[in-house]
């Protein structure tokens, strides 16, 4: 007692993040020396969450190692934490009793989830080892297609009648409170299940215990179907500031409700989808720094291939110029000055864009108003850019012309690239594709072509070549 | 009333986007033909968050027009829901007592996010209409530096003794629920108001009645304190799956809570911000579809400006390689090639790295393992692409030499694109700068620079110049 009261006022005094580490540390010098009761004790009224953490931060071969060190309740609660790999992996290790054990305690959208990673063999195992009423909650989600709320949603939650009275409704939630993940919001259905209204605890609390629930309720529930695309319901709850959103069926039966929690993971999710994509880089739900380095680079190598082959546009272009490159060698040395800022620039916009599409922040201009602010945007940055260009050409190499032409290419590349940085999101959305596949990369190497052809173009007419 | 429940059953039958699109161009329609009480019927029964995109997509002019259509109360709802440069325009137009009744009843945290905003002028003039109890909240929650837990935290919280019964406290909760955020979790204070334990009404719930509060509640309370970053804040409650966490000053007193729905709002701003500062374009929290052009011109040329210089030394270096160029003029052409892939290739690097960093992903390997992995990815592409560009270049121009200088390159250019787009963010956080400014823009950059050195200096070695 006197331990974990010392342990206690130490987490008082260090930051969670130290913690953390320290448990990792501490936990690994511990299995390391074989001393399992002190690994044990270092446990100890430390927060699952952490414990995951700490245990995928040690060698592979001591995961099930550290995770027998657990309570049978802990260990549940520790393995929904933890990555897929290591999940994996302390099933194909645990002893089959074990892993029934927790399996079976798992909430089902957690276990669905983890089945979706597992190989097909595993699964249908798993689900012969599960008692009937949890077999038959997995095998339900798992029939709604992957990213829809149907198959992030959670079964366990509780439901009233409207002519339940407060007190019958405070009863109901004291009996079934510990097989619900969330007793904070109450739905109310009628007789076929359907969804008729929705009460909060708070509600529920503050009235008086002989109220009827049907007069308590709100009536306008906002609720997804079971197809709803995950994003949109994690969008619905952040935009009401919800705690839970329930799930019907096309005949507005009640069967889940996703909660807040879940809706902030795939959030991050799907938003590092977005960013990985901006990157040039495809993604699949995967944690990148799990992966092994073949399947990075097949991840990668496509994108790289589609934009080395456009870059031999340039270069075809660039080809076509040699005649005039070999009498003015000086104006190759102002490629990488024009197509780089023309790509910046254009990265920009798309950068801008594409988060406003996936926000939504985008919506309160139409489509031509965007674009038609990148353009000014464009004439505004390339004046200055093209001012400063032209200065700076003509100081670099003295000739007034090569300088301008320099300078009037920066001008319209900046403009160029703002439209295309801006179109192009709103292009490919209209034809059913990713926005974020006209990202920087790919922006950047499209200006790249009309870049050139604009300089020397320009340089012909303005240096009479 | 029949109407309401029509438009309710309308409501069910449309999605939800639908019908803020519905909402948005009916109010807009009717307000047009001067029918307010028409306009009024239609803001029934919507959502508040609803009814404050309305308000924003109407032209500026009517928004005060439609925001006084509303009922007070829903005034204080929608109010907080709006856009800051629409809130702030209210102000000016609204009477000074409609104003007075609206910012009075606002939340004290999103009243200093407001005030935040607002001008100093504006700020003091509302402070001083406030009732003394709301003034001192807002200006103690103003006293913290901005995006730290004590500007975004709420104070209105109910806060318990060890020594409450459990119906003591249910009757406590009851008395101030209306004056309380959030009454899901309840946090224990000692008489020097210091935070001792947690109870979340689930367990307050389905205990006994005549329990003791110190038996039922957790110890191990996870905190933060007044000054850690909004963003520290929001990982801890979607690591642990919170509702909210307490925020104590420097004597562990109890001062308020940040709630989760609060935290999603804050990811997604600092992811906004995230991914901007990787599209090399300056954010600072407006919507940037709201701000007027020359601010946005402001906020992307500097970082143009940056890159224009460092492109400036990828010319200086192509211009003192002038005679090679004159020689072999094919050399031009594959530039493109090599520096825009070695661009994409320390794009996607920097990438991941950035946003594995942002995520905390990464923790589970250390920095050197993170960059050697990067190198190894960057081997397998360099040796992918770079034979793929022997064979594309011999084809392209017929002279061997010239071929293998390119793929050979293109391997050296891979390696190190990939090492310095995983490298330089961590650098940059080392000296405590935004690693996100080793972003796309710069990586492809600062990869140029080097690229056409290495590709130069190899081409004169096996061209033998």
């Amino acid at each position: 007692m006197t331990e974990t009261n010392n342990l206690s006022s130490i987490i008082q005094n260090v930051s969670r993040r130290e913690l953390r580490d320290l448990v990792r540390t501490q936990l690994q010098m511990l299995l390391k020396a074989g001393d399992l009761q002190g690994a044990k004790a270092i446990l100890v009224s430390v927060q699952p969450a952490d414990i995951a953490e700490a245990i995928e931060g040690l060698p592979k071969a001591m995961h099930a190692l550290a995770f027998r060190l657990l309570s049978k309740d802990e260990a549940i609660e520790v393995y929904e934490y933890l990555d897929y790999s290591v999940q994996e992996r302390l099933i194909e290790e645990l002893k089959s009793q074990e892993v029934r054990d927790i399996v079976d305690q798992m909430s089902p959208d957690d276990r669905a989830r983890l089945f979706d990673e597992l190989p097909a063999k595993v699964v249908n195992r798993l689900l012969e080892q599960l008692s009937p009423a949890e077999r038959q909650a997995t095998a339900q989600l798992l029939g709604y297609e992957a990213d829809t709320a149907g198959r992030i949603m959670t079964l366990e939650l509780i439901s009233l009648k409207e002519n339940f009275t407060g007190s019958q409704a405070l009863e109901r939630i004291r009996n079934f409170a510990n097989a619900s993940e969330m007793i904070y919001y109450l739905y109310v259905t009628d007789a076929e299940r359907r969804l008729t209204g929705i009460v909060s605890l708070r509600e529920l609390v503050t009235s008086e215990p002989e109220q009827i629930i049907g007069e308590i309720m709100t009536r306008d529930v906002v609720f997804v179907h079971t197809d709803t695309d995950q994003e949109e319901v994690a969008r619905l709850i952040q935009r009401y500031d919800f705690l839970a959103v329930p799930v019907v069926d096309r005949e507005q039966r009640l069967v889940g409700i996703v909660t807040v929690d879940d809706v902030i993971d795939i959030l991050q999710q799907e938003t590092t989808e977005d960013i990985y994509a901006l990157g040039g880089v495809q993604s699949g739900g995967d944690n990148y720094f799990q992966m092994n380095l073949l399947e990075i680079a097949r991840k990668r190598v496509v994108w790289l291939l589609v934009l080395l082959v456009t870059n031999t546009i340039t270069g075809t272009i660039i080809k076509s110029q040699e005649d005039l490159l070999a009498k003015v060698v000086t104006l190759t040395a102002f490629m990488p000055l024009l197509t780089g800022t023309g790509g910046n620039v254009g990265a920009q916009s798309s950068t801008v864009v594409i988060r406003g599409m996936n926000t939504d922040e985008i919506r309160s201009l139409g489509v031509l108003q965007v674009i038609g602010r990148e353009a000014i945007a464009g004439v505004l940055l390339g004046g200055m850019l093209g001012t400063i260009a032209t200065v700076w050409a003509y100081y670099l190499q003295g000739r007034l012309e090569v300088a301008i032409a320099v300078g009037v290419s920066l001008v319209a590349i900046s403009i160029l690239a703002s439209i295309s940085g801006s179109a192009l999101p709103f292009l490919f959305r209209y034809l059913r594709l990713d926005p974020a596949l006209m990202s920087a990369p790919f922006i950047t190497t499209a200006v790249d072509v009309v870049g050139v052809l604009i300089y020397f173009n320009l340089a012909r007419v303005i240096l009479k070549l």
